[in-house]
């Protein structure tokens, strides 16, 4: 029978007993880690946010009827329990700041009992995550899970201070939204009041924060959560949490500016980690080309080099073949990989794949300086030479390559170089590599819609130098846009908005827009543009990938609270659920199809 | 056309130009307030966040092309401006901090014009509300709305840096929920993955910072969106944000003390007004007896008498009638109100029946110390001076009763004495008196669903005294709830949970629900408390109010950037909106009911 805690008062957290307090009386409140009677001593491990303190109940100091009591306690048991500090009679226990100290045990109040859990409650737990995430409130209570929640509540508190005192105002915008066409799937919510309409949820508060600008307010901020409907990948979330900010009157510099001093803060304050600043930057075209992606990991090199200069007269039809059709030819070096088995090497051609290649060819170079290679027998000799010079191989390396249209060989080089790092261990979590990547193309090329779309959003603004080609070649203009990139993670990203008439009609004639179609679109942020727009500019994070991260964690799921699994679910809460027959009925709306899994059950 | 800023960067806001610059050069950049030409000179007030800014501009010291472009500046274009810092030439303009000084331009660039705005932008408006929300944009402009939405992001800032210094960890809690039959109507939201089921937006984090507790993170605080799909009155949002706290291991008065000192600070900072602590507390039935509501506005008197002893064998049936009944008769004196008009105390009656009373009984006292009253006729002269003297009455004074059971009497005497005290200019915005309600009842009947239901919620700790008559009369027992008032706004509330679970299945019982129905509505929650539950309470604050009240504002309106009429819709956006066939196809859904406005245009 639980008791209750009327009339006492918690006196200190657990961690907070030290040897300070030897002698004093202190009321301590918590969860029993563990609890056992050794030679008629029960000692028991009390434990809550702060850590864990050792309490002992002898029966001549605390009276038989609470000695009783005590017997009970059980793992996961909430008590009260008041006691003299003393120091610990047995071996202090290095692993516990109170390692050196225990509470003697005086009276004890057993708050709640509890039924052994379905999993131990401990440090990196080997519980299947299905099973953490259905008992979500007991995982939660794992020590790694609370530090990273705690790391993250730290991370908005020391933002947001930062923020305020660069002067940017902490606005809410709404969460019942407009749907629009543009962007991922919104999830829709629908109206009572209106039937047959419906809000969206906001997939970032993107137009609101430029409306506040269009206002005046000049410097916005927010940690805004978003959503998206999209079909999930390994590490998505439908519900997702952004910083968010934009200012008035600003350019490129300003807002890196401001985002490099509030990184080094939150580094510097969390990890005691030093942000060298600046930050380097690099051009979009500058990190395909070298590392075939645009959040390239600089923790390591692994260069991609272009060799189509080399290749260009070979008999290796692959080769010829992708120039011919305006492609490359690159390679990277994984170096000392050279002994790879013939087994590892089909792998690395089958995770190729996936990103659009063919196939990779590749070049072991021996010990002895010989090479081992699917494609030798095309070449000649001085043609094999040059492209190992080309790729700085040296005995024991392996050189892979891919040949294709740029993009696919980017794509595909730029993930294996990835996947080799981390199989070679190269990827190191203490080791935090910033990198801004800037100019990117303003638009990209839509097979699907046979359209240009924007590659950030509709408003980026282009830079100025390429204003002149954007009729003649739209496809060549960058964009003033920028993302902010961690161990090849983007955890930021942003752009100079356009805050010219002529500009904005531009690029709404690069999309294929119509001025209706851009109205139906995007109408009332075009008319708050109509009435006087400053230039401004914005950044959003994405926290829980930016937590992730400093919290050395592979996943977002373990520093959100209660995240949801890959189809969009809540394994605590069984959200999505049926709903009453009724509350469709008010909302005048019906069900055309079920889920299938579900009704078989 | 519209110019760009590359190449100049801005080196003041514009109230931050003062004369201790006098004779710099400054770069100024906002929006044109007003612009006259004057003798040859251009004078423009330059506005923005910070304040306004006069520039002149003179051909001779701007150069005539910049001069040319200076005479098209109007209202709201947005201009960035180099100048020098001089003291006034004319007049000093003692409304404005940059009065004495003014800024003489030497070369300007028009970032972007600007159409007339539909209404002038300027402090308290005149301009309907619905015009006002259609052009949010621009009301934002208003100096009164960016006042508001500036002391907003104050309160957040200030708020959450007391808490996290309180040791509260902001945690965030999700916004796609599964739906509970409890409470008011939830917002649903379709699945796609799972189709024919939905989410639902939270109505507040209420379970999840439950489960908090439960998993150990001791306090916790958040500012969270939250929704409720009821039918709106006057000044709702179908979205509002709560300040929200819980904490574990505490009881009542640690709750109220950490309450306290955060309001203290709040008003201290950004009001400069002295809280004073602690804050008064009233038990629910004092509030009810002496004020007629659970939320007394403190900033009067006006109290209600009870007179029931007076009447008890008066001749006055609808007196009689109301005591056999079981009920009261009570009243209030509006001092000095005596000679009101028959017409205006006819309002007065009719107000008093929009509250269930059938009507009301009064006396006005006139200046000679006869009396006019509606029911003298069936009164000995001895009772009516007793009912004067219960009711301190003097010549000039006028007394209204109601008679009737004790909820209508309280609701009708409660409101008619706002409504009075408001007539009477008695609610100063300037002075705030904050009271705690305590000791709520735990349930309350309801006649509708026959069964009594949580008048705060199912997990709310009844108060340890009261548990002895809960078996035999529930509807006496005492709740750990309390309220936090401010002139007549509950602001805040909360209560201690339950934590024990044998009370906690003694209140499924007052509540009628079997040991499944708790289950179906509050299942995972009562798993988790299987596993060992701390003591906790917490409490949440309406954000939206509370700003309101300190920004001396009569709707939460003028306090949220983007917010919705009373239809639920966004006069801005258009939301809610009819969306593509294609996403409700996705979805599984189908429209049966059309909104019959929208499809009659």
């Amino acid at each position: 029978m639980a008791e209750s805690m009327q009339g006492l008062k918690r006196s200190h957290r657990c961690a907070e007993v030290s040897n300070a307090l030897e002698g004093q009386k202190v009321t301590v409140m918590g969860w029993v880690q563990k609890s056992r009677n050794k030679g008629g001593i029960i000692f028991v491990d009390l434990r809550d946010r702060s850590g864990i303190l050792q309490i002992i109940f002898e029966e001549s100091k605390c009276g038989s009827e609470c000695f009783e009591k005590a017997t009970k306690l059980k793992s996961e048991f909430v008590a009260a329990i008041e006691g003299i500090v003393c120091k610990r009679a047995g071996a202090v226990n290095e692993n516990l700041t109170t390692g050196d100290i225990e509470v003697v045990a005086t009276s004890l109040r057993i708050l709640s009992e509890a039924e052994t859990p379905p999993f131990p409650i401990e440090e990196n737990s080997k519980t299947k995550e299905e099973l953490r995430l259905k008992y979500r409130y007991l995982d939660l209570r794992r020590p790694d899970l609370q530090r990273n929640l705690v790391m993250k509540s730290k991370v908005m508190t020391i933002a947001r201070q930062f923020m305020a005192n660069e002067g940017f105002l902490e606005i809410e915008t709404p969460m019942l939204c407009k749907s629009t066409p543009e962007g991922a799937r919104d999830y829709l919510v629908p109206s009572r009041i209106h039937p047959g309409t419906f809000y969206a949820l906001p997939q970032s508060p993107q137009i609101y924060k430029q409306l506040l600008m269009c206002s005046g307010y000049d410097r916005y901020f927010q940690i805004a959560r978003c959503f998206r409907d999209e079909d999930l990948r390994a590490d998505r979330q439908p519900e997702f949490t952004q910083m968010d900010m934009e200012l008035s009157f600003v350019d490129v510099d300003d807002v890196i500016d401001v985002n490099e001093r509030l990184l080094a803060k939150l580094f510097k304050e969390i990890l005691d980690v030093d942000v060298k600043l600046p930050i380097r930057r690099m051009t979009w075209i500058e990190a395909m080309n070298r590392f075939g992606s645009d959040k390239p990991d600089l923790r390591f090199g692994m260069e991609l080099k272009d060799i189509s200069e080399v290749v260009k007269d070979c008999g290796f039809g692959v080769f010829t073949g992708a120039l011919e059709n305006g492609g490359s030819v690159r390679g990277i070096n994984a170096k000392g990989q050279g002994a790879m088995p013939r087994k590892k090497i089909d792998a690395l051609v089958e995770f190729a794949k996936t990103y659009g290649a063919k196939g990779l060819a590749y070049i072991a170079i021996n010990e002895d300086g010989t090479y081992k290679s699917s494609f030798a027998k095309f070449m000649t000799e001085d043609e094999m030479n040059n492209i190992v010079a080309a790729l700085s191989g040296e005995p024991g390396d392996l050189l892979l390559f891919a040949a294709d249209k740029n993009k696919v060989v980017w794509d595909t080089l730029g993930a294996l170089r990835c996947h080799l790092a981390d199989q070679m261990g190269l990827l190191d979590k203490n080791v935090f590599e910033f990198v801004w990547i800037t100019e990117f193309p303003l638009l990209e090329w839509s097979d699907e819609q046979n359209r240009f779309t924007a590659m950030h959003h509709p408003f980026t603004m282009p830079m100025e130098e390429d204003l002149a080609i954007i009729d003649t070649d739209p496809g060549k203009v960058r964009a003033k846009a920028y993302d902010i990139v961690l161990n090849g993670n983007e955890i930021g990203g942003g752009s100079v908005r356009i805050h010219q008439d002529d500009i904005q009609e531009k690029m709404f004639e690069c999309l294929g827009f119509t001025r209706e179609q851009a109205y139906e679109r995007f109408g009332f942020l075009l008319d708050a543009f109509k009435y006087g727009v400053p230039p401004h500019a914005g950044l959003a994070y994405g926290l829980d990938r930016l937590v992730m991260l400093m919290a050395k964690q592979d996943s977002i799921r373990d520093v959100i609270a209660f995240p949801k699994v890959k189809d969009a679910s809540c394994l605590m809460t069984n959200a999505p659920d049926y709903v009453d027959e009724a509350q469709l009925k008010e909302l005048g709306i019906d069900i055309t199809v079920l889920d299938e899994q579900k009704t078989e059950e």
